[in-house]
């Protein structure tokens, strides 16, 4: 009893002295120049290279240990490195290098009546906990988004990857330190189990934000036991929406692309709502095309198509992360709305029309992170908008929402300064 | 027993009713336009000048009630309506009504590799529930930032401005309907138990942010019980430093306007730094203009004012709210930097000096989220730093940080309009 006692003490303590760590890094970090970060990330995409063998070695233990443990193929693919995925890694972060620094940028500058200049300027949010599933490649990912803001990142990767995320931190942590910054501004949890998770989430003292990325069930209970600021990244049930007036080979491509080229990810498509007018012309041939696509549809729908079987409510509101959609014939782009506001999650939906007045009724009504016209759901994304890179996509509404870069990871503070303004 | 079940479940149900109520103002207010939250607006402030006998009647029973309660003198005063207040109010509508109207407002367009035009969007929040203190002033102030943003706000006041919060509530309500916005726009809760808090904070699904303004264990219990995002307000212990470089005139007047200007809010100062290299010339002066305020000191300014007292170690970090200051002398800008971020509330700091390099590194250092040079700390403030209004001044670090103003009660959707784009 009393071991058991000391031990458990022993563990806080050392979650405790974690955080502090990061804390203290994130506090060297401050006085990081801009020329500093870059070097260092560049320095973390050679050392990816040069590790390689050490990396792919400790990958190889993982991936073994996965398969023993009865793991998915699809799952075993996700974390599995190959030498082709480490130089995407490595790519990757040349990109965060070679992206603008955020940390004291101005912005809002203006000189008030009273005659004080004015401006806000954008410093590090501090320390980031980032909560994530198996993939060992956001890891590396992560690590430089959150440095290039000059943040301090506690990195809390799926156990299944344990092996392979602490061989890569291991190099990042170096190149850290070969460039004269805080080895502690990037760190893993060496601890698995939930209760560690449960201590970090009550930090609010030293950890500035929460970003949990994997189920709906793991945000939740981040959500529900953290005292720190958390951004969720819920469920993605996106939507195209095909209008009478779509160019029919576009909205073909757009629907095929945005199930298909990625099923697993969060801003693919789950649903497909057809209006009624062009739903004979489009869907016997969509059906054909997406022969791996099992198909979910409403009356109307499986009319047209025999194999399309039959749709359940529950359906509607379903994030099915796999080779299934959904199918609802529809009036027009106003039901289309309101569907997508009713079951949708309010992540990626898309509309497909060469009609401008229907596509900026869309673009206006559907309430979502990222509302597209003419363009598949899977372009929503970090890379793809313009950020250079992501740390995930946001549901919520508060600090940022939808695709997450580099300034999403900062603050800002006030700058007033004055020639002895006084309060009347 | 089963008659106090179902009076509980009534409770709740009226608390979810009125939520319900708010979120589907919230939705009606997405199609209004500028137009008419500029008229409503203005309705309003028109609306608490012709209601005036009514307003300072239900405002007299809350002060009487108050008095027959023993509250203090000080509190009674932010209780208590005037005409000259109820003028205040309306001009405060006045100028929130000739505000840019956010929403809609696009920013960050850029066109990317794939031809793709990306562009960010300003939208509403949704609904705010605003939880505060006493003053019946904030309510009006509250209700139309919210409103020019296109959110519904349910407002959760203090108990003792109950009648008067409900007689302004009224006419604010009656101003919405007069221009055709929904009523439930603007909400009181009828409850004044914990209950009803507890409850709406567990309203996820139909409250988008929680405001509390007020003690720092009523923001605390908030923080804690909430499930919907909080932009908490907590204490300002604000910091004068004096460098050695200081024009002590200004210096001196700077001090006596961040303390004694309005020592009951956030942003008055608490304590003063000043450089050992001028205290003797500083001190003596500021302690007889300020005859009104206790010091607390170090040993170095009690050698040099008999009167100061001696400060503890909690005088450093404490928020009086009154008129007492602490006072330290210090080597430098380094050991004033160093003392502000060890014991500050990272709040609102200013420094006074002629010395630009000096400033500049206490404007960068200092990690506060409003940091002045050469003016009161009573400048840090919506009103004084352009916002036109504040909703209240920001402690947190995500979302909105300092004066919160008519866009930080936004947020934002991603609009990205193509041409057939599909992900590689």
């Amino acid at each position: 009893m009393i071991e058991t006692k000391q031990h458990e003490t022993g563990q806080r303590a050392s979650m405790r002295e974690l955080a502090r760590r990061a804390h203290d890094a994130s506090v060297s970090m401050l006085s990081a120049t801009p020329e500093q970060k870059t070097r260092a990330i560049r320095a973390m995409a050679r050392g990816l290279l040069d590790a390689q063998a050490q990396i792919l070695d400790a990958n190889a233990r993982d991936v073994g240990a996965a398969w023993a443990a009865g793991m998915g193929s699809a799952k075993v693919d996700r974390l599995t490195l190959t030498v082709a995925r480490l130089r995407d890694m490595a790519d990757g972060l040349e990109t965060v290098a070679d992206l603008p620094d955020p940390i004291g940028r101005v912005f809002a500058e203006s000189v008030v009546p009273s005659g004080m200049r004015v401006s806000r300027v954008r410093v590090p949010l501090g320390v980031i906990l980032f909560i994530y599933e198996a993939r060992p490649n956001a890891t590396a990912d992560a690590a430089a988004i959150c440095l290039k803001a000059s943040n301090a990142i506690i990195l809390r990767g799926g156990s299944e990857a344990k092996e392979s995320n602490s061989a890569i931190v291991s190099v990042l942590s170096d190149a850290l330190v070969s460039e004269g910054l805080p080895a502690a501004a990037i760190q893993t949890v060496p601890r698995y189990d939930h209760e560690a998770v449960n201590e970090l989430l009550g930090m609010n003292d030293s950890i500035d934000l929460v970003i949990p990325r994997g189920g709906e069930s793991l945000i939740r209970t981040v959500a529900k036991h953290s005292t720190i600021p958390v951004l969720k990244h819920f469920k993605g049930n996106c939507h195209v929406y095909v209008d009478a007036a779509a160019d029919l080979r576009m909205a073909e491509e757009i629907v095929v692309n945005s199930k298909v080229q990625r099923p697993g990810v969060c801003n693919a498509a789950e649903k497909l709502l057809v209006h009624e007018r062009v739903a004979a012309g489009l869907l016997p041939q969509l059906a054909q095309r997406m022969d791996t696509v099992e198909l979910r549809g409403d009356d109307a729908s499986r009319a047209l198509v025999a194999r399309i079987g039959p749709a359940t409510e529950d359906d509607w509101s379903d994030e099915y992360l796999d080779l299934i959609m959904g199918v609802k014939v529809v009036g027009g782009v106003g039901e289309a709305i309101e569907h997508i506001n009713r079951y949708g999650s309010a992540h990626t939906d898309t509309i497909v029309t060469a009609d401008e007045e229907t596509a900026m009724r869309f673009l206006h009504e559907v309430d979502s992170a990222s509302v597209l016209w003419n363009a598949s759901t899977r372009m929503a994304d970090g890379g793809q908008v313009g950020l250079g890179a992501e740390i995930g996509i946001s549901t919520d509404k508060l600090h940022a929402r939808g695709p997450m870069g580099v300034e999403e990871l900062t603050s800002y503070k006030w700058l007033l300064i004055g020639d002895g303004q006084l309060r009347a």
